[in-house]
């Protein structure tokens, strides 16, 4: 009896708009979301949590108040809890993002830019 | 002030051992673990928690006791807390594990095939 595994590319042919993360998997209280990001996201921070981004496809930028990193495809960051950060791509960035359930993608700030949460494809 | 980025293949080039989870990275309690691996392991399990599967390069099997699952490259398959698997891969397989800290990778098993844990790279 095979089961299925969850194939990244087809979850994401599922994906059309960008910075709404969409739920993939569940480990625990951890959720795996995926998202494509292209332009700048706003400034915020999640107090109660680290953040992990793992880019699949493209290259990211994460801004910090003191610094920046930059992310190509198979690489991996790990934001900690309450550090502000601003993340952008000049081209789509293809991100699986990893966290609590229950994190919003704007964490503290709230705003327009803030996506449904806890969405699953 | 340029910050880097964990290079999954990179980190890759550093390990040596099959069946060895390097860790690379941590999540509040969480961590980021690269395993290659290439025949076949031990049944074991995890009562305490969830483990995720995710698949680099290779193909990676998990047999259950009533199925089982195949992985290829970047694809991820979530085990729950207490089933009983196996892994194993006919040519190596390159994965990243992410459990929580202190998980061992015979789970409540033990015996030979007991890497060493939370060994960094």
């Amino acid at each position: 009896m095979g089961e299925q595994a969850i194939n990244l590319r087809g979850k994401f042919d599922l994906i059309n708009e960008q910075w709404s993360p969409r739920v993939i998997a569940q480990m625990n209280d951890y959720q795996f979301k995926l998202v494509r990001i292209q332009g700048e996201f706003i400034w915020h921070d999640h107090p109660e949590t680290d953040e992990t981004f793992l880019v699949l496809e493209g290259r990211l930028r994460i801004d910090f108040e003191d610094g920046s990193v930059e992310l190509g495809a198979g690489e991996l960051y790990v934001v900690p809890k309450g550090r502000r950060h601003k993340p952008s791509a000049c081209e789509e960035a293809k991100v699986l993002l990893i966290e609590p359930r229950g994190v919003l993608n704007t964490g503290r700030e709230g705003g327009a830019r803030t996506a449904q949460n806890d969405v699953w494809i």
